[in-house]
């Protein structure tokens, strides 16, 4: 399909935005390629069927584990059926840990089973369990200054209600009780914590996420509720001081595996060697099938690449998929990728990452060097008809290639709604049916504007300047 | 407050209204006490503290277990708690099964867990579980329809998506398969059968509920997947026709045990042998805290008596609160109730249920002697100024109560908006963050209206007529 066809069907109703593109189009060589990509990708089910297959076919995928091995085929296949002509993977050593039973139950005032899911990386309980007295505080800042005395012996309950929000603002100020609640709780001798689930949802099922120990407090078991259990767990503390759980997790830590980077390439035909870097992770946690997180990451920048290649042929730089190994657990292949591609940091013309979901993309926020803001103009302006408008210059880029602008790689931040993201992430709910094809498609169309305009067109957007507070 | 107070409240904004409640008042000597007993509980939340003591003191309550029996002291003390001058209980003898795991995964092509939940009464797979191959139907009218070589030593899927709708209308096509799908499998030599949860949700939950056997072929082990679980097995049977599953269930049956129907009246001033009773189940399903079904029934019609007798004092005729025991297995109470009390039941003026969760009241439906509809005018008149029309004489009553019409006795059904009821029910997220207040407190005002006036107008409903179609 042509540009022409394009304007043609929208001729009817859009009349104001078919000068806008004829205009732009004088602006630019690459307007009616943009149309084009915009107009199909916005179709294209493509990532849909991309996330349905790795669902599907693979499931869970915790760093790993077999489910982990079976992705990095799977991601390989994909690559291959898919026409991407360079496909490589590169070795990660990743932590290899697995949750077993979580088990917690109110044995008094009243018994109750309670729904917890281990949070990852905690240790196991002493065998048969832990049953002590539960005590309750509203955040980790209230826990820090507890008295000794107040926590001692005790499973530390730490009951935050994480906020709902677009841009999941919500989520930084709880999550520190979950990656810090147990170094806090077992400095005061607590001997275990449980948080209220880091997730906005009223359901049933718990949120886990990965935590952390220090090496100069004792290690003491973590997990989480889920919201409606942290809920009666809050009224029954109402009701009685004393309120007493049973405690039991099998968490087990299985040492260093090795797991992959997969990476798949459409070589650029005039500078190969300058790098357009588009990535999602490809572990998940082992809750759910990793739906949302991060296989719709998984199926964007997939589908992204693909389309272009599709539409428009061999791009002039090297558009770069790189799926990354254990982002669940410390961003590992992010590290390993870092380290490895030291030498050609400097050829990545902007790197990007798709890993909130399946929400639409609203905003581009930018880490360019100031000058290049100008000759991104097209780009913005393509971006803006499917509804994404131009943020700030202070991108960070997704999780996975947050530590590239300290080596002067600029990034980019493609914003996407997630304001039901945080009711499933991290639960065994995210699961393929909470991801919406029309929405998936769309950020697809934004990744692949973005993604086709800096692999083709004469932009330069290095060195990344230096950037105080990233947006994402 | 007076009737007066009421009016001058609504004063400013609700002219129109005001002069329809005064020309009623000068057609029922009942208005000002309707006025004032559904302004007084459209703002109480005494429904919704009974239903969180339940949830939060006593939990899950599967018939004839430990939940089971401190649910019934729950609520002897409930009812002295809060007034109620005579309070008693009917012993009931009960099925008690219990559920045990139920695991279930798919070994090929993928490897995958299936989250499921064993039906109610199901027997146990065999020690070790089954691994065989799967295959679809799409109802249980396929299943029929089958020949026994497709079917015979596989496990069968009915695989039928229930639909949405404000009363519940598509729970009735689909059930049938929960409670019919292990006799027709069965009948074709199946090892077992999954049903697609009968749930309006995409919940990883499965939902659970009463199935049957025939005593004329093999009991077969019987379970539902979650929807989500549902669809990911319909995505893999779309692509290969060979999927093996594995699944192991340990459910058991207790043998009979006794609980209790728990009753709690208001003694009749004129005409203390007159019953109006209102009701719901005490019993739940073991995997939420039964908030829904049916602490909100519990919550509604103790509220509204309670409230009815502190507004208004002693009602005429008797208003007798019957919270029965084991509606899920069966509805055991109700027939014991039935049996029991043969000789009264010509003194019931009408009977409710409330077992339909917490959403608002939106329709009234009877099934009085067709001369009362008329003097029943008032309480119609009451019920529409909080937004319940009168629907038709065709009620049903409510599930333990509907076996009372064959005896002539009146029923009233106040039809309950249940547009999301079926996201919850009968699974571990039926837990009191999915009860609204405001709609339960206007459930309350609804059966509060209904048991005033039933308990002091000068209307007699009886007998019922001989309904061929119950409404609900």
């Amino acid at each position: 399909m042509t540009g022409k066809h394009f304007y043609h069907a929208l001729a009817l109703t859009s009349t104001l935005l078919l000068s806008a593109c004829t205009s732009t189009e004088n602006a630019s060589p690459h307007a009616r390629q943009l149309a084009l990509i915009s107009e199909q990708a916005m179709s294209s089910d493509l990532a849909y069927q991309v996330v349905k297959s790795l669902t599907v076919e693979v499931g869970p995928r915790i760093a790993g584990s077999e489910g982990d091995k079976r992705a990095v085929l799977w991601a390989e296949n994909k690559f291959k059926e898919l026409g991407f002509d360079k496909i490589y993977k590169e070795p990660v050593r990743v932590r290899n840990w697995s949750r077993g039973i979580a088990d917690a139950k109110v044995i008094s005032p009243y018994q109750q089973k309670l729904f917890i899911s281990a949070l990852g990386g905690s240790v196991a309980t002493p065998e048969g369990g832990l049953i002590t007295q539960v005590v309750m505080f509203d955040s980790l800042a209230s826990l820090k200054q507890a008295e000794t005395a107040s926590v001692q012996g005790k499973i530390v309950f730490i009951n935050q209600r994480m906020q709902r929000d677009r841009a999941g603002k919500g989520y930084g100020p709880v999550v520190i009780g979950r990656s810090q609640g147990a170094i806090e709780a077992a400095k005061l001798g607590a001997k275990a914590v449980l948080i209220r689930s880091v997730g906005t949802d009223n359901s049933r099922f718990a949120h886990t996420g990965v935590m952390q120990y220090s090496e100069k407090v004792e290690k003491i078991p973590a997990g989480a509720l889920s919201n409606a259990d942290a809920d009666n767990l809050e009224a029954m503390l109402a009701a009685s001081k004393d309120v007493t759980l049973a405690v039991e997790m099998r968490a087990k830590e299985h040492g260093w595996q090795t797991s992959y980077n997969v990476i798949g390439e459409f070589t650029g035909s005039e500078h190969p060697e300058e790098i357009v870097l588009i990535g999602a992770h490809l572990d998940s946690w082992d809750e759910g099938t990793g739906a949302l997180d991060d296989g719709a990451g998984v199926g964007i920048v997939t589908g992204a690449a693909k389309l272009i290649n599709s539409l428009t042929g061999q791009p002039k730089r090297t558009i770069r998929v790189v799926l990354y190994a254990s982002e669940e657990f410390g961003l590992t292949g992010a590290q390993e990728y870092t380290r490895r591609h030291k030498a050609e940091l400097g050829n990545i013309i902007v790197a990007a990452e798709s890993d909130f979901g399946a929400g639409e993309i609203y905003q581009i926020d930018t880490l360019f060097a100031p000058d290049a803001l100008q000759a991104a103009k097209p780009l913005f302006t393509a971006l803006a008809r499917i509804g994404v408008k131009q943020g700030n210059n202070q991108a960070g880029g997704g999780p996975d290639v947050s530590m590239l602008p300290k080596h002067g790689v600029p990034v980019v931040s493609l914003l996407q709604d997630g304001t039901y993201y945080f009711d499933y992430h991290h639960t065994a709910n995210d699961t393929l049916d909470k991801v919406d094809p029309k929405s998936l498609a769309q950020s697809q169309a934004a990744y692949a504007l973005l993604t086709y305009f800096m692999a083709n067109a004469d932009v330069d957007t290095r060195p990344a300047p230096a950037s105080e507070s990233p947006s994402h």
